[in-house]
């Protein structure tokens, strides 16, 4: 933590801290892309933009108002969003009909292999059954952040029988790094290492504490620049669920929302130490 | 409550903690139905949704994020919804026209003895005229919170008349739960005890407070995962009414929103002495 | 104010403490009856319906979901609300146009003489030129708030010519309380007695914090039940000011959602030394 | 700062502290607008409209109900709003298209000399092309706030090339105050003087930053009446940043937000020690 997240240089802007998009929230969930978008912004992101259904231009701004709103049905719009980002987030409240479906597609395939591309919930489903852009996500810089469940639906290995082992074989094939979310969340690295989350609790088993995840993981992504960018996916795993921790000393369960208002001060407490 | 506001098990995910489906809020009464649902996602449920009207989406999602939304005239994703649901809360704000009596019988028809429904505010004066309504519920695991007047409504008997005798004779008629919303409120239970409140007090008397209660007793039934169910539900009236006590100690009026904003340290406490 | 806020008694339901109907805000000023309805709320009302336009469904339920909503522009409903009602307030954000004259008409023609009626802002101007209103008003309870250029337009008395002789020889006319907003607000009773303010200061000056004063009168008219119920508008008004004045020993600006927030601990201290 | 924030005089209304109106915020960027006027609304300012798209009108009374909401496609509301204020903010999220150009000609072209017009964001883009919108602006009291490429486009003058003696010369041809932001912000004011801030750090490098800037400079030129009103601005760019290093004391990045909600009490802290 204490290499990662750097005090910040003097002379810098905005842009130097990454340009966030965040994608899905269908009629359904708005909430899950408002808190990824959230999580985003107040873990330090540069400028934020949530490319949603219309219907949730207006839960977003008074939520959030640092974010910008981007109609995700409008295909114009969404491919210079696309184009704009330095990270990308698919999938919280995305759902997996055949609009969420059309949209994965054209996130994916317009992506190039500087932008980071963080694959969650629905999207990861949904790319379970689509060869054509699993193979694209192999040579982009991909997380994809799946629960035992959804790891079972793209990888094929049934929750009983995951296991390291079997679970990196399946992850090299993916060419992608896989946070696979559980009681010691695990997270598989590219280079085949493994990492192994000793913070966190059953405090986090809330609805949309995984979307608010992925806001964070785009945000340390966007903004701490390192040749090894996956030393910077655990690092945002961990300020996560050490933060959940954190806070469950005092509440019996942990919403997505107190993890996104305490960022600021967590973050600044492990600046401190950097160097 | 120590026996019953127990600390997660290490090894779970939010499915454990109960999939939670309020339904309510019409034109009018939207911030009811939303205190409902925000009530369930602070006091622990692992998922909450909300069958709404569609004009109430987007304070919903302002609200509470962490809340699914689902309009309550889409006969299919109600269904659905209905189906995949451990819990239901049917009746803050759902009113008292046509159209709530359509969708209340779709979800009393449309549940199984599995699942825990709790019956509140105008659905319970839409059932007293049902006869099909209240055999249905009569055979699940039904919980009416009336006010004396909805009960008088329910029971037929007076408020004047209203005591634990009468009460109970029509209650076991009704083959369910009742908690009579009062000055010390008493649950009637389905084997004929019956337990009185000795906590809350007239810093309560204000509107919303009974729809917060519903989402307590609905995430407490989701997480709380007891033989004798009905313990889970007196824990719940309580938790809430004792809250109120405790903010009341500095301010005049207890808010809903201020029970809810207090809920997670208020549990948290309790379960620091389970075991 | 220890006379007036009253602990409550033991026994009794939100109907004992007012149900509050607050009506205006048009396209441009809907925060203006937000406030008014979000300070009702925490000032201790029982029930409060907002009658506004449906843009501001939204907003309502965003900021204060205890209170309910109904379209000023449905007839049926607005009448059926004001029946409903004990304290009415119109005019906050309710304009000057041809709308907003309609509606003012039908609450005030609409209303009796058991039922108290704020009248304020843009309606304490329109109702200026409407000798049908102003009598209808005359037997009623009502309590008009103008600030000194709304005087001006009801009394026909100019700012500069404004004094305590010639303001009573109108108010006497009016039959209404006048609670005269400016630097020391003076408040004329119907028993021709004058009270005037010596606490809050120019921290107030702020738009939105006499609509915020209206919601505080009508939740106070609402729970407090004294004969003399002028002593009761008094007391509200000082309790708005003297909160205000509270806050700004650190705050250079009070703004009304700021004294929304404080009133229910505010007058927790007051009923403490109540008896 | 001592000598700019003064305590207010006992006898004021709301109309001393200056009429502002915000004008930006279109479909994409309806947070930036939402800032800018809740940053006045906490600086002080009397009365704040907004006129933005209307789809920003939920989110703007949800966040701040204080302000008032102008449709600025409706050129007869919004040419009613332009004459009745003393301080204008053109830019915050307006963008750039033929709509927001049409916007920008009318408010620039209907204001007077009287008034204070901040010009902001995608406006300066903007009226860098049109030369007769530039004229208008150098016999107004405009303020210009461009971040460096902003001010490379209205001035011609390439990042690099950008110092003092070129800035200057361009500026005076503007005839306006250069708010240039920046790694200490450098202010250029009409009369050929410079000041430059030694407050603030990268912890302000986060979208929305800029927007919340402009309207704390309105409220400040709205309510602390100086013949050199540059002195005012001076204060507020200094009072954005000062505070904002202030609260990074605990903070990561400092979020606008955070900077709105600190206001009333930073301010509060410099009017004691004024005289």
């Amino acid at each position: 933590m204490k290499q990662v997240i750097l005090q910040r240089p003097l002379e810098s802007h905005k842009g130097n801290f990454g340009r966030i998009l965040t994608i899905g929230g269908n009629e359904h969930y708005g909430g899950a892309i408002i808190m990824s978008s959230s999580a985003a912004v107040h873990a330090g992101a540069g400028l934020v933009s949530c490319a949603t259904d219309s219907k949730n231009l207006t839960a977003l701004h008074s939520i959030i108002p640092e974010a910008m709103f981007i109609n995700y049905n409008n295909d114009i719009d969404l491919l210079k969003a696309i184009n704009a980002s330095d990270v990308l987030v698919i999938g919280p409240g995305l759902g997996d009909d055949a609009v969420a479906l059309k949209i994965l597609r054209k996130v994916i395939l317009n992506t190039n292999t500087n932008q980071f591309i963080i694959v969650d919930g629905s999207a990861i489903t949904l790319v379970a059954h689509e060869a054509e852009l699993i193979q694209a996500l192999a040579v982009r810089k991909t997380i994809y952040t799946p629960h035992q469940m959804e790891w079972q639906r793209l990888s094929g290995i049934k929750i009983a029988d995951q296991d390291d082992t079997k679970n990196t074989v399946k992850q090299q094939k993916l060419g992608a790094t896989i946070v696979l979310k559980k009681h010691n969340t695990t997270i598989y690295h590219t280079d085949g290492s493994i990492s192994q989350l000793s913070v966190g609790g059953p405090y986090m088993s809330t609805g949309g504490m995984g979307d608010t995840l992925t806001g964070i993981i785009a945000a340390f992504l966007g903004q701490f620049h390192f040749k090894n960018y996956e030393q910077v996916v655990d690092c945002a795993v961990y300020a996560h669920s050490a933060l959940a921790q954190e806070l469950a000393s005092s509440k019996y369960v942990v919403l997505p929302t107190d993890i996104i208002n305490a960022l600021q001060k967590f973050m600044h407490k492990y600046s401190l130490q950097s160097r």
